[in-house]
């Protein structure tokens, strides 16, 4: 049988160690083939360049791995593996993003650059999947994630995602054993509340630094947040749908001129 | 009765024609307040500054409105807007984002700065509205779509949305006598189709250049899309649950350790 291709990227950048531990993961189950950027992507949600042109340069960091770093941002490197890369070739089976260093819980699926880029692999069309560790060191543990990564994988080439055709997986930053198994759930109720760090730089002007601390306003026990803190590894089918549908006939209203 | 405060954003920088027609909107009903892009940020989707300080800077473009150029992306001129620019001080009682020089009707949500920053705004809590033109040009003609912006702003400030906190709104190319009314409707299921322009910059270096057509393979008659080829201006209610609900039960076997 023909080994699937997978088409691996990331937002931390072609180098991290969280990309190096999928292609890992891949190359025992597949073919990957990497294009993930050249630079630090992080929080660059679903950006793409417009305006600018972009580079793609063949990369040697993975032994014996197809790898090309881009200029642009992680969706950016979808549409060019998709459009360039693997252009009048076999297209991918499955298209992973990751590992995240860092939760990409609740809605920093929004924010997320690995997040969007598994969101564009299934805008074109490819069942894909983001990972992230809940873990933002660089020198992060990936080990004890892996086993479930290969499952979630190997389940995803097999049986697919049902109607979805992308998932946010999320890893708790527990040893191999302490890790209880995967939740399949739903994204958490939470959102970012920022604080602003006020500073001066060396020529005396102003400047603003974005912080602050993440708040869980959902006490539901089938959410994502509820499935990490309790041991789990969260796996969140995920849509590109943002309509509210029950707010369709409430507004009905406004189609009244006035 | 205290005039209601509107914060005003955009994408395509604080300069471009569109927030300024939206502005003049603004001072119609209430007290504008502006936080906009000091350069075009098109695409940038739901992009933060995590590793860089940002700027501010007061603005005299807008005549006796008070304004500030943000060096940062869409989101992060609403994140400065609630917690620098108004912290301490009376919340806005909505936060409108255009209006974008361009469509931005089904998945366009999610590469749109302008719905990213109207996004971002309903996750702060404040009912956002974004506000698009089905017309690339700069010189484009805004005064078609006034009085519409201005029925949703009222409708929004008085009714309120329902249940849900944002609206995704576009506005056919017509003059104002050809547009037919509102339509409140839902996200088209309809995406992009990329291309990429292969070229040579002056130093022999190969660049590539996002293009492409938007194809619409939706054909219901209760779309965004359909709304605007039809020649109505298009309200869609948004939330930001991106959960695949469906396929939960669907996924459950992944919780089977294999």
């Amino acid at each position: 049988m023909k080994k699937p291709l997978i088409l691996v990227t990331n937002d931390d950048g072609i180098t991290a160690p969280g990309i190096r531990a999928l292609v890992e993961v891949a190359q025992m189950i597949g073919t990957p083939i990497v294009v993930a950027p050249d630079s630090p992507q992080s929080g660059m949600g679903h950006a793409i360049s417009i305006h600018d042109p972009l580079r793609l340069h063949p990369s040697t960091v993975f032994d014996g791995v197809e790898a090309y770093a881009c200029s642009g941002t992680p969706v950016d490197c979808v549409k060019l593996a998709k459009n360039v890369v693997l252009k009048d070739r076999q297209q991918p089976d499955l298209c992973i993003s990751g590992i995240n260093h860092g939760s990409n819980v609740a809605i920093n699926i929004l924010y997320s650059g690995t997040m969007s880029a598994a969101m564009e692999g299934s805008l074109e069309g490819i069942p894909s999947i983001g990972f992230s560790l809940l873990d933002f060191d660089w020198d992060a543990d990936f080990e004890a994630g892996k086993p479930y990564i290969k499952q979630i994988i190997e389940y995803a080439l097999q049986e697919g995602f049902g109607k979805s055709s992308l998932l946010n997986v999320n890893i708790p930053k527990l040893p191999f054993a302490a890790i209880r198994g995967i939740k399949v759930c739903r994204q958490a109720n939470a959102r970012w509340k920022e604080e602003f760090v006020e500073g001066t730089d060396p020529f005396g002007k102003k400047y603003y630094w974005m912080s602050g601390e993440f708040v869980n306003d959902d006490g539901g026990e089938d959410s994502d947040v509820w499935a990490l803190d309790n041991g789990y590894v969260s796996v969140v089918p995920c849509g590109h749908d943002l309509t509210q549908y029950q707010s369709i006939s409430e507004l009905k209203k406004l189609e009244v001129s006035s």
